[in-house]
């Protein structure tokens, strides 16, 4: 409705300087702009709930075998035949919350709001659209959340299980949702499509159920982690491992918590996902620094904004389940076998790889690179586009928009002919 | 003499095919090499002493006056006027070490030795090429640097400064290089160039004694920090202040070291000078990480590889030292004032911008708005040029040959009419 609001003030006020005479012109826009919101019970607000779906033994890629839940929200009606499903995948910091409000009183939406709604590019008139939140979700104490992870208790101890908590990976995360899909009788998607990480789990729904997914999009994302990315990640968890009060991951219940290592690795994270103009945009310059001048042990303004943020930021997330998809992202290629080329070759869906231009973390050359591959396997279907704005990879969270058409018009390409679903 | 083996022996293989009947061609060109390499003395090895230039009192720019050594190290003969010198800065984990050896025997030249020498581009058969090592250098117990940092003596208190030495800046470095020049009876330079940290000394010196610079080169440089690199240096030194070893800088003469920490952080400046595509090539694919998947505590490969060259490649350097640095840096910006656009418009000296293209740290952006800005202030003698090869920042040091016929140019290009020399 902000849109709205906006186009009601800017109508009046555009009205005003014609006076008097006009005076008809600014009620007949008035009227119209009433009678366009009345018409639109469509763009009303999407309220969700969160579900849960509980899996007694999950046995995880690492080979343990596990009781496992996650929480899940849907948008839209699923039809008799089941066929309208899109699943949603999100990224790293994200949670199941991909779009509406749990309250009309929600300060925020869901990530993918701009996309995902009535009459929107995931038009949930058409559409049931799905999103579960991933194992060792970030946002472990987030009310909203319901994942299992390091935090959670270990049956064997009735302890939180710390480190002892297997590896997880992006193909454990996939089979979980296939999982919650079989138990709600869905065996096709009609498309998968997420952010980031998301994007390496709707690469891995692709390739590992080539016969049941119709349509993926990569969204800011690629078909295998790269060393140089890897180690980058690397750099996310060190401020937890660093902090004392982590004391090897076995923090819970205990007075000392790595909420300061938290905090950085998330003020790290937060740069890493910008891209240099809109960060500079977004920080202070350094002209003022002169306490930093006078004092080495004084720190940068920039510095104590950014972990300020970070802090507040970090009061619903998990130390420990940062590093465990640090770990999934650091592991992922598609089919996570030694060739992650043949592994994106047996994608038959529709491909949409949507990278973001100013992306320095997962680059346009590696969605490009992803992007090839599929190419040389399989001559149709696949296009590559670019988000451009100045936020870096962001973008594809924060300007998803901008890829609106892009999305719907790839939704409702033809799909491609799948062999009958056989699982 | 790499270059003229392989020529020999492209030489002699091309002569092959032509078969006996222009054996004599083969001939020819080998001895024609041979007289060319004899001919050459000047390419011969450059050896070098590194001398020592003390200051009873040097005041800092944050207003704290003491005794002052740094070491340096001179290439060429300075002429009768003392009008052929080249000064040449160093960058972050840099010596005065810019080229030769101290001893023929030694492994490694200095780290520009690809353009500075008897013959080559910054000929020392021409120019009297001088350097010095920083205050708060990295290497500080490299028996071959001379500095004076939070690693030396307070005469005050006859113990390490650590972190009571003062924040040291880009304009102390360069002061401390005039005082020096001045001992030795030189107002004024043919040429000041630097590499990264280097870059920033090297227009700071033209920004701030115009009249003495005749040409200055940036090379993978910037005329002034932004908060995003900043913050990506501000990374660097929080591996050393989150070691429980470093006890607030307070480490000399006891038994813990902040070595693990320093490794880490030096680490990180490898990763952050490279570009993806040279650091991947370097380090070893993902796909071997059975340990890793098996259990988070398990470090990835690429991590280890890493972190072991860094700490071996640490052993000479100290910790304090390199937060020092990142805070000079940090607090670059020409004129170190508000305003770098007005500093930067000062310069009259013929400039050389040289960014490398893949540079991820210092990136070609800047070095462009460095450019623009001056270009604005000043119509005549502005160049930018771009390195490009796989290395990224890393390129401006030992891809710098690419760029060796360029800096010949600049060299003895004409120079710009400059007031005599007042100071």
């Amino acid at each position: 409705m902000t849109f709205d609001w906006i186009t009601f003030v800017w109508i009046t006020k555009a009205a005003r300087p014609s006076g008097r005479k006009h005076h008809w012109m600014r009620w007949f826009l008035c009227w119209a702009w009433l009678a366009s919101v009345l018409a639109l019970p469509a763009q009303a607000q999407l309220l969700v709930k969160k579900q849960r779906f509980d899996m007694p033994a999950f046995t995880t890629q690492s080979g343990v075998t596990l009781p496992i839940s996650v929480g899940w929200e849907a948008y839209g009606t699923l039809n008799a035949t089941k066929s309208n499903v899109v699943l949603v995948t999100h990224y790293f910091s994200g949670t199941s919350h991909a779009a509406g409000k749990y309250a009309p009183t929600d300060t925020q939406a869901g990530y993918w709001d701009a996309i995902i709604g009535p009459g929107k590019a995931i038009d949930t008139n058409i559409f049931y659209v799905i999103s579960s939140d991933t194992l060792a979700n970030l946002n472990a104490y987030d009310p909203q959340v319901i994942t299992t992870g390091p935090a959670s208790l270990n049956p064997k101890t009735g302890k939180p299980y710390g480190l002892d908590f297997p590896v997880v990976t992006i193909t454990d995360f996939v089979e979980v949702q296939k999982a919650l899909l079989d138990s709600l009788g869905i065996h096709k998607l009609h498309a998968v499509i997420g952010p980031s990480m998301g994007s390496f789990q709707a690469l891995e729904w692709a390739s590992r159920y080539p016969e049941r997914v119709e349509r993926v999009a990569a969204v800011i994302g690629t078909g295998a982690m790269d060393a140089w990315t890897a180690m980058r990640l690397e750099r996310w968890a060190y401020p937890i491992k660093a902090d004392p009060a982590w004391q090897q991951g076995d923090y819970y219940g205990k007075r000392q918590q790595p909420s300061a290592g938290l905090a950085v690795a998330l003020a790290y994270v937060t740069q890493d996902a910008l891209h240099p103009s809109g960060f500079n945009q977004k920080y202070a310059g350094l002209s003022q620094d002169v306490r930093a001048h006078q004092d080495i042990r004084h720190d940068l303004g920039v510095w104590e904004q950014l972990l300020a943020s970070a802090q507040s930021r970090s009061q619903r997330m998990d130390a420990n389940s940062l590093l465990y998809l640090v770990r999934a992202s650091q592991l992922w290629r598609a089919g996570m076998g030694d060739n992650w080329q043949a592994a994106l070759a047996k994608i038959r869906a529709n491909t949409l790889f949507l990278p973001a231009e100013g992306d320095l973390l997962l680059t346009p050359a590696m969605a490009n690179q992803s992007y090839q591959q599929l190419t040389t396997a399989n001559r149709q279907y696949h296009l590559l586009k670019a988000l451009s704005h100045s936020m870096g990879h962001l973008d594809g969270i924060v300007h998803i928009q901008d890829a609106a058409a892009q999305i719907q018009r790839w939704l409702h390409s033809d799909a491609p002919s799948l062999a009958p679903a056989n699982r």
